[in-house]
């Protein structure tokens, strides 16, 4: 596949996500890996959301904010809720 | 691949979307197939998305926010705007 043919999000939506992922995920005391394992996602995979290096589906955000107890309109969000 | 292993949004969640994405189409005077040339998506996708039949992508989400002229959280969000 062409470099044409690839999406990417834009890096402020991307790092808006990876930033309340990160931030939620912390106040609520739960490594990448515990986080995962209560989506039923791969440890790397949440790794690699955080760092801003998924093109995340609408599906994976609802179990991350479902997760974290916050709507997926908060996780796209900037700033703090 | 499994049944159990193909994950989809929630109906509440990709309903909305759906709702909103053909309202702000048709507020705009677009058909489907404007629409999806202006994201350089295919047409035949933003039916799907307008049908609840996706698990959208971020960048997807992001082509069709800027292509209506409203943030991605907008297209999220249930209600009139």
């Amino acid at each position: 596949m062409s470099p044409a043919k690839l999406r990417t999000p834009s890096q402020s939506l991307i790092g808006t996500l990876a930033e309340n992922i990160r931030r939620l995920r912390r106040e609520r005391n739960l490594s990448q890996e515990e986080l995962a394992d209560i989506c039923g996602l791969h440890r790397t995979y949440v790794g690699s959301v955080e760092r801003g290096e998924r093109n995340v589906t609408l599906s994976s955000l609802e179990l991350l904010s479902k997760a974290l107890g916050v709507s997926v309109v908060d996780l796209l969000t900037s700033g703090d809720k």
